[in-house]
This record gives C-alpha cells, structure tokens and sequence, in this order.
C-alpha cells in the first residue's frame, strides 16, 4: 500500500503536490475512481478518492479522516552536528525517522563543518522514510547554535546528555542509563567533537555527559546509535509496563 | 593516528599493500623512518618503521606486536538478506563494523532480491570502518543460503532469533529480551520478508520469533537497528556487573 503526503487534508478536495501526483499517476498509474490513502506528517492519515487528473495535477477528495494514535509515550530529540560529507547526515535523518524520532535539531558548533543544511531537501527524506516505515509523522526540524538550543531546552523537563568522546570515566554509558523521563534530548557533536566551552556550558544548563559504547564513532553512527538505544530501552521499559513480553 | 591494515605482520619485515602503501606515501607522505600502526583485523596491532619506500611499495620493519584486549564478552552474528540496492547493504557493513559485529552472513532467502555479493568489497569496507572506529578487528563475513546457516547453527549454543514483520503478537521485542548467553545470532529478512517455509525450519531449529519496534523498517535499517539493541543491551549488563553505571 502507498502513502501519499499530503500536509493538510481538512479540506474536502485537496490536489497532491506536483512529486506525489507524479508519482501516484505516472508510476503507480492510478485513474480517476481509484482509493488513495494519504499522511500529513502530523500523525493523521486519511482516505480519498481521485476525482480529476491532469498534467502533473491529482486532485483528491477526502474521505475518512483519521488520527493514529501515537504507539510511542515518550519524545525523542537528537541535535546533532551535520556532517561535513551530506550523504552522511541525510542518512542519518532517513533511519531515524524509520526507527522513530520525533525531532532533530543540526547543531552548529564551535568545530562545525558544515554552516548550512539544505532543509527542504531534509524534509523530502524525511517524508520519504515516514511513507516507508508506513508511520504518519515525520521529525520537527531546525537548524541552529549550540548557545541557542542550550537556550531552547534549559527550563525544559527533559532528560538532557551530551554525547563526546573526552566524556570521563565516572560519565555514564548510555546503555546503562535509566531514562525516566519521557522526553528525551541527546547531543551529538562534530567530528572534532564538541568545544570544551560546550561541555561546560552544557554540563551549567544541566546536561548530562554520556559515552556510546567502547568504539570511536562517526557523528552519524553516533546519532543512530543513540537513537536505536533510546528508542530500545524506552520500548523495553514500555512493555515491561504493559506487561508484554518478560 | 592513521591505521593501517596488514592481515599478518608475524614476519619482521612486511609489505602494506599497494592501495595502503599509495595511502601512507602519497597522501599522509610518510617517509623513511616514520613510525606506522598497523592492524590484523585479528585483534591484534603493531608497531613498525618505514625502512623502504619504492613505486606502490612501502616496507614496514615490525618492531612492536601487541593483542588489544577485546573489551566485549559477548559474539554477535547477524545473518542479513543483501538488499537489492547494494549500496544499502553496504552501508548496513560499515556501520556494524563501527559499532561492533563478530559475524556476518549474507543469507540467500527464498525471497532474495540479491544472489551474489562482492565479498572483496564488503571487506574492504570492513577493513575502513574499523580503521575509523580505531578498533583491531574486522568480523567474519560469509554469503550463504538459508538452510546451510540453519544447517550451521544447529547444534551451537546461542541464542538465536528471527525477526520478521509478521511475527505472532506472543512473538517478544527485542528491546525488552533477556540476552542471557554470550553468543547471539539475530536473522534479518529481505524486502518481501521470509517465506514461511524458512520461518517454519527456523521454529523447528530453535530459533525464536522477535519484533523489531513498531515499525515497518528497511532490511538494513532493521539489521543495524538489531545491531545497536543487542550491543546497547550486552554493554548495560556488562557495565552493571563490573559496577560502571548506575
């Protein structure tokens, strides 16, 4: 089954972008009469019906509206340092919102490689990989300073860690650490790793230091990881709440 | 400090090969007397003097052996069915040699969208990612078929599991498992997932069913998300053990 993203479907006929159109009628070679089912990225799917086709337009009309309840109880957030090489970092935004995350933040920091990100292309993985794990919500994303997402997130009741390799002996494995909070916001630094003016600043704005296991990571192995972590341990604690599995 | 890998530096005098000689000559520009590091993707690392630099050669005088400890007490094998687009499972490589892998399989599944794969290249890319993870050792690779895995593991002592997309809702996360043996195997299927047939011979050989999270994930995506939980969870239990963490 194919997911069409259609941002806002509160109107009762609603055209695909001139891509999903494309896609939905060239490709996959969908008629007038035929039944799609469309996200809007917000954790809504509905069901239409195509009603007029023409070129490199579809338009729709909306059927059956419906939220999907979120399977998750818990926020996930990583601000990471994008990658010097894009292939990278695009990467990394395309498995993470596979596995499910619910922000991402590109952190510009002291050793930054890369000033800029091309956002709009960000959001197009994104959609791309929320339609293939056949979920309905892709990731809030941003681009900014280290100085303003400590800014952001200090009176914030999160579970904050900032991930570096100098991290010392008694900073905790973030395997081991108990997550009890539900929203959760995990740092990942440049490939030079994060400034020691960072560390500080983060460690006063209530950061916790956390190391990623025995190997040096690349930045967007390091992000992955934090994310099939996060995500495993608070899926773990989930179920052992519901009673699933043992 | 740059890597090199040279898969046996038992001689006193060694040559690198031609693509890490042209590395360590024309792009960091050793010369004659510069100390290297060198690696056996065995576990093992040495230390050695540039004593000859000729076209496309580089000998090595070998002056200090020395086998870094390995710091996991766990195995891990992942059997994953290679991905039709190849630079998928590739990447699926690079990343588990980062984090940490023992053993891959290449499984050829009824489904499989890939019969060969260019296992040269795989452990090229093997050999990089651990040269950039700083870590001594490449894992085993191997391409076979379903059944001779099945075959293989028969009588092995570890804990065995298959993830699919269907398995029954009795069937246990991953994330909430108790990985109570040292040596784990987790199977991966491809796109349109195992037949029956192979889940079927995979129950009756002992292995169980596991869920991989809520979402429908991409064969590589689902291996490395495996790869990360069963590292993630092993490294939790090591670090309570020995006391790190709390």
């Amino acid at each position: 089954m194919e997911f069409y993203y259609v941002p806002d479907f509160s109107p009762e006929f609603v055209d695909l972008s001139p891509e999903e159109a494309r896609h939905c009628v060239k490709v996959i070679r969908h008629v007038v009469g035929d039944l799609i089912v469309m996200v809007d990225g917000k954790g809504c799917r509905a069901k239409g019906t195509i009603v007029a086709i023409s070129k490199e337009r579809c338009q729709v009309q909306v059927e059956e509206r419906e939220t999907v309840k979120n399977q998750r109880d818990f926020s996930l957030h990583i601000a990471v340092a994008p990658t010097k090489n894009r292939e990278r970092i695009e990467w990394f935004v395309e498995k993470a919102v596979e596995i499910g995350i619910e922000k991402i933040t590109f952190l510009l920091c002291d050793h930054s490689e890369r000033p800029r990100m091309d956002m709009l292309r960000m959001e197009r993985i994104a959609v791309s990989a929320m339609k293939q794990s056949q979920s309905t919500t892709i990731p809030e994303m941003q681009i900014i300073s280290f100085n303003e997402l400590v800014e952001q997130e200090k009176n914030t009741d999160s579970d904050k860690m900032i991930a570096w390799c100098e991290a010392s002996a008694e900073s905790e494995e973030l395997a081991t650490r108990n997550l009890l909070k539900n929203d959760i916001l995990l740092l990942i630094g440049p490939e030079c790793d994060f400034s020691l003016r960072e560390i500080e600043l983060a460690r006063k704005s209530g950061f916790s230091e956390v190391r990623l296991g025995l190997r040096r990571l690349r930045t967007e192995t390091a992000a992955l990881y934090g994310c099939c972590l996060v995500v495993g341990k608070k899926l773990g604690d989930r179920s052992w709440k519901i009673g699933v599995g043992g």
